[in-house]
């Protein structure tokens, strides 16, 4: 094999000090999340195709990778949908939905789960998107009431602050909200997904290009005229007050008072002082299962979202399971654990045990064992020669301590 | 859609409290591993089909789940072979071998890996077997002494008992002394791979249906017997001194040497005081790329294997990598998540706060706040009416304790 190995096209592997980052980083996300009663569930990273390609996942849906059919003979296969009947999730919220519609009968209701895990997109590959990679998602099952959206958004940000991210903006939405400017503009509503795929590029195209892909689109003229004007002053709605203000009068007044329940409630975190929440009647989401409040998480330096959710109501009914009311929230892992520092550190010491090839092994090992039963972490290294540059090099590599197999002497501090 | 909903034929759905436990353990595994010095890494679920079926994972590569090369068209086709182009790992050795290759200049040496992660492999779906799996791996990677196994047998066998393993058997061999017996037998070393396929059954048939087989594959008769000799008496020589006496004289001395460094060095746990070491000339293991010592853990009341591993030099330099000595020992999780009890708990008390829909969202919110800063871990719980039943309901839940929302009181245990 003359090619240097390397991981699968858009995967990339990860050394030990960044994985144990990352541990600890999840860790300090799972605990938070517990503290508010979520559950971990594992569910398998490959799901029938006929509930990932349920038309509910939007872009996603094209990205997934998908296993080969079990003992597929090539004169059977007639058109390329038959190759594969598997694939691996692109998110953990059609897993989810899936799960709950196999094992409601045996789940308390409410159902509050946490779950972090890799998912996978075959998206083109770019700097810094990975086609694995991991997310971490708590989501309320059979909750109606808005407590949910509170909780999540609380819980959410508690977790964001917990691993030092002191500065963020919860913006928020609803798809009702959006519905009803929709139709007050004068949008058919069976051109509604249309448009929101359109309003979704705000952020990138201005209210100029919104107005120019709709025109394109031959939306009737004044819609397009009445829906820019609305988003042109999105930014400056940020409070009900100034979103009821800004939309035609008596629109969305319900889905505006769901709203304001959830800005009065929600608790932000002390330990991030600069967090904020506000609203954004431009805020889409991409996703075609929303079904109320819409949410998403951007930081300053970390892209346009680093955690996103919302509420969707009719997805377990429609892949199988009973009508359940939900709601959920993702936190993406990969932004955070790029530019975070650990929140908490493994205080254990970490000592090298130098030893040589004619000492005994046993009583190698066994002087190990001991130094261990003290609580330092103990990795034997073996040494040739007059061992030159060896406690330089151990203490590059991260060592505290280092002590002599066979040698009675307390170990030592590696000045670095 | 008719069909209730289920998992992917084979694989499976882990509920919170099996959740929970599998996290436990698998943490407390961690911990041990991690003291032994050995870090985490991470790899992608997915590895190129030139891996993966580079001809050392034995039956294991006819069991890969398969993923559709992307951008597929069906004239392309011309063979099957040419559908897929990646695959999900059948185990984590594979995958780790490709990461030292690929990333060996950026490792330390010898570097220790730890790995948790699930691996997946389409076996016919039996009974208590699953297509999705976790396996805990620990490696050693540029060690080419016997300190490599000794460490890994101690490291394994102290995670073992960590878990509330007490009594369990590593039997041993050695690849090195199986070629030297199959020689002095009279087999051509062309026809040992196939032998040894026929061995490893006897645990299955017995010496007489290994003679059988043998004979019947068409090998010289006298090898067979000799060899059927030797095996029949396998168990009854577990020290080194008995395989030396048990096999033809001058056979594999230096493979016993090994052998007796090796279960003379290692460091069982005191808290397993059933843990034994001991010879097993029979004992072969499956996969093709093993090189030195081998080994496999059995308990009792936990099938035929719960762990195993071994030395298997040849492989980084085989995939693309430089040659570098290594050795791994591998701990199957499921069968060991099902029977044991979790070794540590978590005494964070559960905590059910009662709510009304007529209560103030936001109040209801902030009591939660207030109870789990005081370090409980709260979740909501709405009730309707005089609330029937719901204290017997939480109790069996697990809550340890209950406090109404927008009430003063301290919070309450639940009788259950």
């Amino acid at each position: 094999m003359a090619q240097r190995p390397s991981p699968v096209r858009g995967m990339r592997d990860v050394l030990p000090d960044a994985a144990e980052r990352r541990q600890r980083l999840q860790a300090t996300i799972h605990h938070v999340f517990s503290r508010f009663g979520y559950r971990p569930i594992e569910t398998p990273a490959l799901e029938d195709l006929r509930f990932l390609e349920s038309g509910q996942g939007g872009e996603n849906e094209k990205l997934i990778f998908k296993t080969l059919r079990r003992g597929l003979a090539l004169d059977q296969i007639t058109e390329t949908s038959a190759l594969a009947d598997a694939g691996l999730r692109f998110d953990l919220t059609v897993p989810l939905a899936r799960f709950y519609a196999t094992n409601a009968p045996e789940l308390p209701s409410p159902f509050r789960a946490v779950q972090i895990g890799p998912v996978w997109r075959a998206e083109r590959p770019q700097r810094g998107r990975y086609r694995q990679f991991t997310q971490c998602d708590i989501d309320i099952l059979g909750e109606p009431s808005l407590l949910a959206e509170i909780e999540l958004l609380s819980a959410g940000s508690q977790a964001l602050a917990a691993v030092g991210l002191t500065e963020f903006t919860i913006r928020l939405n609803h798809r009702g909200l959006l519905t009803e400017l929709l139709g007050a503009c004068g949008f058919a509503a069976e051109s509604h997904p249309r448009v929101l795929i359109v309003v979704d590029k705000l952020d990138k195209i201005g209210p100029e290009g919104v107005e120019r892909e709709l025109a394109r689109d031959r939306h009737p003229t004044p819609a397009v005229s009445a829906l820019t004007e609305v988003l042109a002053q999105a930014d400056t709605a940020t409070t009900c007050e100034q979103v009821a203000r800004l939309l035609p009068p008596g629109v969305a007044e319900t889905a505006i008072e769901e709203l304001r329940t959830i800005t009065d409630a929600v608790v932000l975190p002390e330990t991030a002082p600069k967090a904020t929440l506000v609203l954004d009647v431009s805020l889409v989401r991409g996703m075609g299962y929303y079904t109320g409040p819409i949410f998403e998480v951007a930081a300053p330096g970390l892209g346009s979202s680093i955690a996103g959710g919302g509420r969707y109501d009719e997805m377990i009914g429609r892949i199988g399971g009973q009508h359940t009311p939900a709601c959920g929230f993702s936190i993406g892992f990969e932004r955070l654990a790029e530019v975070l520092a650990p929140a908490t550190v493994d205080h254990a010491t970490r000592l090298a045990l130098l030893w040589r090839e004619e000492q005994d092994l046993g009583a190698v090992a066994a002087h190990a064992f001991r130094l261990r039963a003290q609580g330092h972490i103990v990795e034997t290294i073996r040494v040739s020669g007059r061992g030159k540059g060896v406690y330089k090099r151990l203490g590059a590599a991260g060592f505290d301590l280092v002590a002599q197999a066979l040698d009675d002497a307390e170990p030592r501090p590696l000045s670095t």
